[in-house]
């Protein structure tokens, strides 16, 4: 009855961390949104807040650290909790980064206002913010996935990656243009090249998200590992 | 007796996990060093060399969080040792990630010789060659006070990050001033900017590290502190 009484705790703990993550996830996720809002739309007031919330999200990361600590040394867990318990710091720590990217934008966002380059700059728009908007899916995915303890849907997103890399290479030829036909605007082109390797970024932490969920559902860490290896382990 | 017994071998586990993290971190920073070599020599082979040795460093990643995963399940640490533990585990994923710029750089390589850019190619290499330099030693600087679990000696690694942040600045302004002198050279430069780029965050890694050594050393999770608050955390 003891034991029961205490996986009881255990598994109240953990879904309380759970939620905290899904918090935070969900917090890093409407930061990249609105960092790609405030470059789309020059607003300085918005990147302002994208940078309020990386506080919020650091913040975050530091305290559900601790409580992870804190049920690791008190509870006393089975491997198979351990595991999960350190898949949540991992991924926790890939939701930070999350945040990072989108704070890159919005400081980016900011130093473009400052030096009033906006009538220059040749953001291209709409494609930034497709790129933005698989990355942002994909994790939103990640996090569903994560929610649900859903191996298969981990595995989409994993795939998913190539099509924002394309998306990434298209883009970066597009600027590319944009600069030869136009040299003056290569200073003010760099922004917008480093804004689009930030969203290629934010969908790789997606994927490292995903593969932290195949590890806490299969047991297998999958990290390097090739697609067709994942599909098996996973169907 | 019987405790003692088990901290014994506890200390020789932990110790034989340090030492392979001081290994993998050896590896990472001779990856770096050989793909910035290969980028400046133009030498594919050492390219290859180094994608092959990011093989090995990924694998001793998912080993050592493998073996962490079994001390810690096995030897139910105290709240003081797991926090090692843990922030071990951290550490290795730092390393992971240079490994990653290393290869980064090291697939750029074998792009721009594939692709017969060589002649065109304006790397100031000299230049990249210094911003690597400085990266390096803050990784090697960071490893030595993971051996010796000196948290001073993090701190210097934590203030050295603005120095190779100056420096990528100045290497990007170096770059758009070529991209805008001869607008030719523009596609060829974008490759330099994200090897300027893979550096720079190499030296965020080292960063990262030496804020794990300081956790493990004082307790204090300094994650997104200023400055002048570390100094006061560590002195």
């Amino acid at each position: 009855m003891s034991d029961k009484h205490l996986s009881t705790q255990f598994d109240s703990e953990l879904s309380a961390i759970s939620t905290r993550v899904l918090e935070m996830g969900g917090l890093a996720e409407s930061q990249v949104a609105q960092a790609i809002y405030a470059l789309v739309n020059f607003s300085g007031d918005t990147a302002t807040q994208v940078l309020k919330q990386e506080e919020l999200v650091n913040q975050m990361e530091v305290e559900i650290d601790r409580d992870l600590s804190t049920i690791i040394a008190r509870r006393q867990p089975t491997a198979r909790d351990l595991r999960l318990l350190i898949a949540i710091s991992k991924t926790i720590g890939n939701l930070e980064r999350v945040g990072d990217e989108a704070a890159r934008i919005g400081r980016t966002v900011q130093r473009l206002i400052n030096s009033g380059v906006s009538s220059r700059l040749r953001v291209p728009a709409n494609d930034v913010s497709f790129e933005a908007s698989l990355a942002t899916a994909s994790l939103r995915k990640a996090l569903d996935a994560f929610a649900r303890l859903d191996a298969v849907k981990a595995l989409e997103v994993i795939k998913d990656d190539n099509q924002i890399d394309q998306e990434f290479d298209g883009l970066m030829r597009k600027l590319i243009t944009y600069m030869m036909e136009d040299p003056r605007t290569i200073s003010a082109s760099i922004d917008p090249v480093f804004v689009a390797k930030a969203i290629e970024r934010i969908g790789d932490h997606a994927k490292n998200l995903a593969e932290q969920i195949i590890y806490i559902v299969k047991g297998t860490d999958v990290r390097h590992h090739s697609l067709e290896n994942l599909e098996s382990i996973v169907r």
